[in-house]
């Protein structure tokens, strides 16, 4: 891991951006060290997510923890991948034909995406664990959920994780879903567009940990009101001891 | 209204018993005054409801809050009610005969205890607001869903409301709960065994504030999390100003 640049803010935050091989990734830290570390999900394209991503980080760096991020695989500055393009084209063409999504579009879509990303995080907690200025327990917090759920699953330095409902979720991730024994905190935008509502409560149903809470609120995909950070920040200082 | 009994706790919270009319009643008051007033909403029967309403009471006061309770028509020491005795037992054949929960059993069982209910929650507010110790605005916090919904429509002094999901709830309570503007948190228990999960997450779509938050835990009937206390606090704390 390498920092390629580094930015200290009004509010004490230090942000680095690094690069893990070809990864590039992005690490905030608060004054206060060591910190408990989250890694924080996305959908892709981290120079688009920066703000929402930055506007998260310096939230969850006033509660003490500090977070990271790296570039999702095909999204970004990094090589773009030709058959999850071809399963994002399909997607898109059945949505404006009004045609069901099929299982094996959904599967192509993201299952691949799953496969790679999440043996790239366990890389970046390799990486960031040895900072002085970092610590374990991790969290987890964000979408894309299905990598949030493998992640959780096969990965025990991650001992709480806070999921961003989502559609087009692999009934294999279903299964991996009913495997989970971690703590969990699901937000779930009551009027996404873009997700559907029904299969979130269902994989929320499914979610196999004893202690998991659903909070949905009004409003679409960015519409999360600004308490749910602050109930994110309570809810990982439950269980990132 | 009258003062019957009181008793001061280790926490500094006055617990005061009170008749209004025919009504008994409690009132729970923190050390600092004057504070705003929840309305610990119940099932009925204030007696067996005691300990659960006296812990969410003396972990609203440790927020700063003052809660107060009436006994519901029908329930506990107060007249038994003919008509819904009759409803409950058709509610309860109907279960025990897995047959469906007609729409006339559910109108005949909680109408009636709406209809009756709700002014007394009035009164309730008329007598207690001028004492020193109290003030508005007012949050509503439990069930029964309907009541709370009914009130929170009907009754301007109360601006936010913390419901807790229930299942046989009247057609005729959805469209009064289209109509509710305040912000509202509802809490369902995920498994619970005596309500259904989707009349409930129903009833929440069907509510018509702009601000609403749905929280869902895991568990039965009785097993709200303890944090979801300190989380309907922080809630009434943006909205009871």
């Amino acid at each position: 891991m390498r920092f390629t640049s580094e930015q200290r803010h009004d509010d004490g935050v230090l942000e680095r951006s690094f690069t893990l091989g070809d990864i590039p990734g992005i690490l905030w830290t608060p004054a206060a060290a060591p910190a408990p570390l989250i890694l924080l999900g996305h959908p892709g394209g981290l120079r688009a997510m920066h703000p929402r991503l930055s506007g998260r980080a310096h939230q969850a760096a006033a509660a003490g923890y500090a977070s990271a991020t790296i570039e999702l695989p095909g999204s970004g500055d990094r090589p773009r991948s030709v058959s999850a393009d071809q399963a994002r084209a399909d997607l898109r063409a059945a949505l404006t034909a009004g045609e069901p999504v099929t299982d094996d579009i959904i599967d192509r879509l993201v299952l691949p995406l799953v496969d790679a990303a999440v043996p790239e995080w366990q890389a970046a907690l390799d990486a960031l664990l040895p900072l002085p200025e970092l610590r374990g327990p991790v969290g987890y917090s964000g979408g894309v959920i299905s990598i949030g759920v493998r992640l959780a699953v096969v990965e025990p330095r991650v001992s709480a994780a806070l999921l961003f409902a989502g559609s087009f979720v692999p009934r294999a991730i279903f299964d991996e879903a009913r495997q989970l024994t971690i703590p969990l905190l699901v937000l779930l935008q009551w009027d996404d567009e873009g997700n559907d509502r029904r299969m979130a409560l269902n994989l929320f149903d499914a979610l196999g940990s004893t202690e998991k809470t659903l909070h949905a609120n009004l409003g679409g995909h960015t519409g999360v009101p600004a308490f749910e950070g602050d109930d994110g920040n309570r809810f990982f200082a439950r269980h990132l001891k």
